[in-house]
């Protein structure tokens, strides 16, 4: 099932994909309405179920015509994974590693599909990156890489937008990547049963303004979806609706000669194969706060 | 005010300090209860006093006979410095830096006073980390220097458990920071207008089994806390509740030869001046898992 939480006339609504691909939902305090994705990935793989049964019977809902939200606005934990594609570290300058590289968002940097990325007042090194998004459902600690991909519900894409020189300006990359306005989450989240084990296999593309900037498959992933649980679960316990954002394939414009950034009326679009297109335009935090003002 | 949160016979609790130092409080749905800190931080400096003048028309609260709490159990943004002491980024083997070195904490890794702290089954690399906590009551973006601490409302103190090996094995250290029960909070939060600003001139000292093992004074903070709240607030917004762990001084574990590393049967204290005594024993996570099965 694909679902989509999205916001209409100031009202929250979930939606869900029949199987021509249209959409059909209900809207918050309506009656039958399941809840928030955030408390249905809570329930695990029976409650999304539940909640596609009861979304069905609602009405149809045009994802064009309505603000779509990040479909876990406020997940208890946004992991991040750096440097988990060989092309990616070797562009950025690293050997490949050995061991994940882990970094982390706070919530505030989330944007949902079609929502503006913000370049930054500060700078203007405003880099992409497109991500394959792991959705934990089912929490646990010392979880056995055989049994990992239990764990994990749904996957979605992520643009992991990252402010280059803060990013760089010490020695963890925190600030760079946490700029608000910078994470794009979306467009929906998919359940793991319409997916192969961990995505393998499917192609990841970002284009900028139409241009294909980076393209490679989920396969290349250095540390998979199923390793990825199950060593973050050495360290801590991971929870229903906490995220993995898996890492970002080469071609992003801090590597290339000239520097690629991106600009206010730029599109940018991270494609999944089977698990969707994430598009955001770029606009100015300075233009849009005079444009608020 | 002095906020303390905690737990008794199952159920939650707030208690404040009387001017004599005892405290009194009232438990959640009793007639009276101000919400938790959580709640009344959102509310900043109005809502904390309300709250303690409610408390005091409680009953005696005997902190030593209750399970204090961390006081922000689960804080919107856990942003912790590192490096924010020249001797401490030199034992490190880094040059004084130039901006602020950020890296999270997930709430999950939290626990309040007189809980153990975890060695983990996976590494016996276990570090003390006394630090300062700034807690932020009023939200911004862009926030003036000047007018920088007027958002911050409260203070605390963090003993920021660090898993040497774990945060060392990538470039970022993400993963060693984050092991469950290493992210001891409290015991309590004291309102600003108690201390000097920014906590200027008040010492801290980490003590194990009653050794003293780092001193310093947070005027020796290389970015103080109006620094912090103006500088990280150019990438993000700050949101009520998010609290900035300020960075430890020199005398950590891993600088010594040897290295020095707490295990179980330990007991860590940081006490800051005037802020509050933060004691934790250790234990072993294997161990508990063996009583607990």
């Amino acid at each position: 099932m694909r679902f989509a939480a999205f916001r209409k006339d100031g009202a929250m609504g979930l939606a869900v994909a029949g199987a021509g691909g249209d959409y059909r939902g209900l809207m918050q305090g309506e009656a039958g309405y399941p809840g928030d994705l955030t408390a249905l990935v809570t329930g695990g793989a029976e409650a999304l179920a539940g909640a596609g049964r009861a979304l069905e019977g609602g009405a149809p809902v045009d994802l064009d015509a309505v603000e779509l939200l990040p479909p876990l606005p406020n997940p208890g934990k946004i992991i991040c994974v750096g440097l988990n594609y060989a092309d990616h570290s070797a562009e950025s300058g690293f050997a490949v590693p050995t061991y994940p590289t882990i970094f982390a968002r706070f919530a505030s940097s989330l944007i949902g599909h079609g929502a503006p990325i913000l370049r930054p007042r500060v700078s203007d090194q405003l880099d992409y990156e497109g991500e394959l998004v792991a959705v934990i459902g089912r929490g646990g600690r010392h979880i056995p890489k055989a049994s990992a991909l239990d764990h994990v519900v749904a996957y979605s894409v992520f643009n992991d937008g990252s402010v280059r020189d803060y990013q760089l300006k010490a020695p963890q990359w925190t600030v760079g990547k946490n700029f608000d306005g910078t994470g794009a989450f979306g467009p929906v989240l998919v359940t793991a049963d319409e997916l192969p084990p961990g995505c393998q296999g499917l192609g990841i593309q970002t284009r900028l303004n139409g241009q294909v900037v980076q393209e490679s498959n989920i396969d290349h992933l250095i540390f998979d979806v199923a390793t990825l649980v199950s060593t973050l679960s050495e360290a801590f316990t991971l929870s229903p609706g906490d995220i993995i954002v898996t890492g970002t394939p080469s071609g992003v414009g801090l590597a290339r000669k000239p520097p690629l950034w991106m600009k206010p009326g730029d599109v940018c679009e991270v494609e999944i194969e089977r698990v969707g297109l994430l598009r955001n335009p770029v606009e100015d935090e300075a233009g849009r706060q005079r444009a608020a003002a």
